[in-house]
């Protein structure tokens, strides 16, 4: 077991910060220190292993990305990043935990479901990783199996009210989760969308010709993500069952978490970097036509899609997490390949498979927000970390600089600079052949990655090796009032 | 300079608990460590002066009570503790700070009204304190002076809707005053009560006969806590300043705040142990009569006034504290004593001096909270310290346990109990003939407390002294989104 | 032909009332006159064949009772009133038209389903009736079908949310429909309950044992009235078509339904009187125990239930008619006897049929409403005559006392009495073996009831015949922003 | 005694249309009829001395004007029409009453002021007038003088919360008077602007150099109309006295409205035409630059101020007027002329006396908003004249064409036009030197005005005389829920 002190930084929690040194012993922090090398006269720094100087730089716990589709099977094809190359980019952008989502569908057996992840993670994580459980088919079987799933480390789970015939629960589905949700001490995640009504939306705007990329965010209209999540809070309501709404990018859903929490409901929203920064509008593309025949808008379709910046929409997104009714920011990650993936829906945006690869950029991303005033430096922690591990029952080992807490940690310099994108000199390693992010330019830089104690990255090199990370057996949501 | 060791607790952070030792040298917290004697090889335990066993126990940092009134003159009389006996109460209550009200009035310098405050303080506090400054006249000159309060250590002030002819400023005043505040970064704080309103009622129920205490409660009707609430906040809204609602009491005000918030806007809210337990119902007596002769409600006159359980009050103030539209917990600290103060009143519920003493049971009748699970263990520090000490200017040297901060740790008995009140076998450290809570019990006890690395309380005993409490310069809030 | 002259009442108007008489030629009210019997020196009261004396009367609109289910097919049974029983009824009670609904099932024709309608009620209605049309299943053919329901005088259709499998339409029908409605200018009237939600937590309760008629109410939660309000407001939203809401229950529906037309949306709501009078309360029984053996709830079993009167309901929907969140009382009239009919879910709520019949006294119980100051005397009118015409487009035939319009008139004595029920010395001409009214009282009387020109009802006699009423032909809705 | 008899149009009222005739004897309508000149075989047409062809007309109930301001003094001068002049232009325009506002200044009885007022207008009006009775100074006189204004044929009176020691009523004044109104049953209306803040932004403009028009509207910030809205309904709810908050113009007020309206409460908004039509944008002038030396925008300073387009006023105005949160609209007919009056605050925009003059163009530019369907005909009747009717106690006398009502009757042409100004072949009958709404097109004109049985305006030519208009006694307001 080796020893580590990182030593003249800027220790940032979700409420403040304090120039301390850290001190880890094999995979734990076992003390947060005065700044110096001494302890009572004892000589810290000539007793570890390894010296990592963070003068002038923050501390932090490492990145919890709650929200990522390795692998994911979707629309005939399969999320391009495995769990090696998922995580190897997770670890670049300083995220040092991720929790993606094991699927169970309509006739299969949660039990098969999850044996599947764990069979596509089992040695090929280079960060720990933990699973949410989405259950596509909700009956007596799958109520049955949600009782072991605590058992299993998965405290949460996620159902549909989009995708009807493929992961949809209906509300009677919902419903019977939820009880069972409430009974067991689970957090139900809910993708809310209505999707039947979206459905007949995109099928009008295919028969009159409006094919292309654009159109799936005119299909999937606000309307219905705000319908979808008051139903889920009302169903939440009627069960006593707390509830984490995904992914949510319309400013009128937020406020329907915003008044159910000021009801005082047990309600969560997260949001993406894209719903943050990236907008409808760009879609139309240069020509600002619906119409026309370019398909580069393609890699921006994701579920909720991208919203009218016009309208608001991002703007909304920030007030919400400033204002805690949006209490996390995870990726969606569910990258695409525009080559043979992407392009599977040419001439038909409902065949595009729907997702974004932001996984290696998202505590880059949210730093910026600090860069430009959105947010604080101490609320960025908070999105990023300590509230993912408290909502998803990791707190404590992760989400925190505290003896005890595994020895995740990132060295973020605000002085480095980042450039995103896979453009002349820049590169990314996430295994997508374009960038949902190019050209962005971040005024930070992750400078170091501690995972467990182990130096993933440093220098500009990687550390890390497949296998490294841990499955993260969970506890119930520390999150509720 | 000492060094102390408390080992063995559950060391508890507004956002989870870990065990942990902390290591104090001198007045500061050097040190949270893994618990166990040893570091690398060091022992630590063996190189300290004292051990603490905590073990079993909860080690917060400690309380912050961001409303004192010491020595307040009100109505003819004085507040009638001084800073020596409101400090030990305090220390023995567990809180190691304390942020009294300077008082400046129409015509006086504000320097002159700090002078005083000072001239009170110094060498007579028990824990630490700071001053916010009150200021009962808005003109030139005061605004002038503003400028010079943050180099005085002073970061917020406070203005009334109330109390027309002595502390109210009307909203010209108030517009002029929040614009000075926006400019220099200080906060507003705001007794929100329309004052000439509620005077006009108090004159007519007088007039009617209706002179019990029972009165003082019907006078300051909810509505024109409400209506003061909105105002305040349309003003800060106007000239983007930040707003502190203090001792928030009306349900409908908490819903003004929330509104205000969920707008984006730097809008909170305090309230107290009374308006979470007490009720104006209790003011009625056991005849249930308005009218009858009892002058024991009395004890319970204080402004904002005590309301209706009935009407859901008291709920609406727990369930603020967990939705965080109210995000503190101070004691409004004003007492007075029945005989030759509060008698002042009898005839007369308008001269009855407006204050209930809670200085010494802040962090008792919050834990409380924490039983009865209205709030969590983390929110219980979060509301009495953590944030009091964000919002006021003080984080990191205190409200959180981290190496760097002033050594200000209570360690917390969860099997303990203690009995509120003055009665048979009861005791209070206040100087106070009477308790506003007599016969409240708590399901906890406060058991160890230090303070910048003194012991004051341990073993049930005092081993605090006036003067050891030092001044504190605050800095700007540290709470804004 | 022959005329009418009613003279010295005061006619009362939605907005106000004059002392004034009505002449009336064949059909048809021909003028509106200043009382006296001539005009110009023309003496009118020598020339018409019938003077009726309303002095110290009301002379209003005859009621439209909007919301009616003669003989409709239900769990099993139907509607125990015939349109000729039905009309009777309403006659008596001031209601001289009636819009029921045609119903077309799932892979029926709407034309089958409306034909099947007018050949219930051609030449057995005793006052005009018009047609709603029941769509129980959106497909191609129903939805080309819509098209020709404004040619056959129809220009509002109901969908269901609640009964699946029966009734209900599912949210991509219902987009669908609504669409078509904006297109064609027809109002949607939703009955908005979450079915298949519903019927789980009935099976619950059915397992559990708790079989009582006072479980219905139980299984109908409010959250899912709620909800599916709100989900039918965002579909209309999406699709800017009309939305008219049926028997609104629940104040947080009527709160849904405020909160829309705050931002301007044409959506509209109607209660029933049972709604306003009942609550689930009464349906414990005297026992108070809801699991006991009584099966009398049963009378008061309808869908949206009875609600409790703790919360407040009841108040709510008061309060929504005075601040027109609420624009129509219909009745839902569905009767059913006890024997055989409802007595069909004695041991399973489940399968007693859904209904109460109310359609005699609407007016009697809405004029209570303007005794006991929750309504005034012109909304009075509003709510039951003039805003019904105007939303089903009658108003100009029906709804208004105006040269021009259907001589409908009901001389209301508001110094009369009325005892309803089948008890001791009362009756109904509902063919019902109970009255779920039973023993209400209502200090005015419907006196003199004319429709089209016929003296139906007076001096406590019955005039009316089957065939006296025509099929009305309705325009678009006259009532939007 | 003549008679008059109104053939062939399309009489309308708030609820609907009908083709009717409408008979007037002397000053009274005396019957409404089915078109056609004869009543039951008596010769109508043929018995009276006039007959009006309204044959594809509109008939419509004389406009109520319920908020002008003839000769008051303001600002050092007074407003540039007299009760003849007003009048006149108010007769030539459609409408029929007006309701003034006589004024009592601090210190005067309420007697004196009325007396003045009766004094103005006896003998000079063309159409009938009433009054409202400003109270500016509300002390134990004029409280009591309260107590007589009905017998005096006043029931509403209007408070000021702007325009400090002129007439403004702090919160101990309002809270009285609206004690008292709510024991008589007097209306409250209320100039809602939070005055002592306004002025101190007019400082700080003015002691920045900015000094043109346009900074008229930047000091009168909306955040001041929303909050004195908001305190005004709080007083109101606190004494549970009905308000009628005068000339709305932002937003959030009518938000405000809209909310205690959800609530229940008797709580009414006034909106006039040019916070319908004009907006603060127009006041910087051809260049844009709010600095620049053209006085241009002084013709429209008025109080409350126009509004910014770009935040969406103008259109949450005409949305309040479709979701009756806002109830009529009338002008605050205020008129200046530039010279010498408007031009009293060049250099100093606190010094241009506020007002507009409208009296003549509100019927006009009212309808105009039914040729854009901003509301439909029946809503345009009911703002202009029935719910002006209602609102102040005339309703049955005025606001209705219906037997027993004066006959006060406009027919208005929907296809003649109407172009407002005085430029070049245009004119008007306000004494005032410019027009605020120069080169305003109305799609339709006013034909035929009948005051009383009189015809005022026929064939585009005057035939009204001073003091044909008699003072309305007023009773109390028939619009209470």
């Amino acid at each position: 077991m080796s020893t580590l002190l990182i030593t003249g930084g800027t220790v940032v929690s979700s409420t403040g910060r304090s120039l301390a040194d850290v001190l880890v012993d094999g995979e734990k922090i076992v003390a947060v220190l005065a700044p110096g090398s001494t302890l009572l006269g004892h000589d810290l720094a000539g007793s570890v292993d390894t010296v990592i100087d963070a003068t002038g730089k923050y501390v932090v716990p490492g990145g919890i990305d709650a929200h990522t589709h390795f692998e994911l099977p979707f629309g005939g094809t399969e999320a391009s990043d495995t769990f090696e190359s998922g995580t190897t980019a997770a670890a670049w952008g300083g995220t040092t935990s991720v929790i993606d989502f094991a699927v169970q569908t309509t006739g299969q057996r949660i039990e098969t479901g999850l044996a599947t992840w764990h069979e596509k993670a089992a040695g090929n994580a280079v960060v720990d990783y933990g699973f949410h459980q989405i259950i596509g088919g909700v009956d007596e079987h799958s109520l049955k199996s949600m009782e072991t799933l605590l058992d299993e480390g998965i405290s949460s789970f996620k159902l549909f009210m989009a995708y009807p015939g493929v992961f949809m629960s209906d509300d009677a589905q919902i419903l019977k989760a939820m009880q069972k949700a409430a009974e067991l001490g689970l957090l139900t995640m809910m993708h809310a969308e209505n999707g039947p009504a979206i459905d007949v939306l995109a099928q009008q705007l295919y028969d009159q010709g409006k094919t292309t990329p654009y159109f799936h965010g005119v299909a999937r209209a606000w309307q219905m993500e705000e319908e979808a999540t008051h139903r889920a809070i009302m169903l939440a309501d009627l069960t006593e069952s707390p509830l984490y709404v995904v992914h949510v990018s319309a400013k009128q859903a937020v406020a329907q978490i915003a008044a159910a929490r000021d009801r005082g409901k047990n309600v969560f929203g997260e949001t993406c970097p894209q719903y943050l920064y990236l907008s409808l509008e760009e879609q139309l593309g240069a020509t600002g036509d619906p119409t026309w025949g370019d398909f580069e808008g393609a890699k921006w379709v994701c579920s909720t899609p991208l919203r009218s910046r016009a309208d608001g929409h991002q703007d909304a997104m920030w007030q919400g997490l400033r204002t805690n009714d949006l209490q996390m920011v995870s990726t969606d990650h569910c990258p695409f390949c525009m080559k043979d993936q992407k392009e599977l829906g040419r001439g038909d945006f409902r065949a595009i498979p729907n997702g974004i690869g932001t996984i290696e950029h998202r505590m880059d991303l949210m730093y910026q927000g600090v860069v430009t005033g959105e947010i604080t430096l101490e609320r960025w922690v908070e999105l990023t970390s300590t509230t993912p591990a408290r909502m998803f029952g990791l707190y404590g080992t992760k989400g925190v600089i505290a003896p005890g807490a595994d020895a995740d940690v990132v060295v973020y310099d605000p002085a480095g600079h980042t450039s995103i994108g896979i453009g002349e000199g820049r590169t990314h390693h996430m295994n997508m052949d374009h960038s949902a992010w190019e050209g962005y330019e971040i005024d930070g830089h992750v400078d170091v990655v501690v995972s467990r104690g182990t130096v993933l990255v440093s220098d500009g090199e990687f550390h890390g090796r497949a296998g490294h990370g841990n499955y993260l057996k969970r506890g119930l949501t520390q999150y509720l009032v």
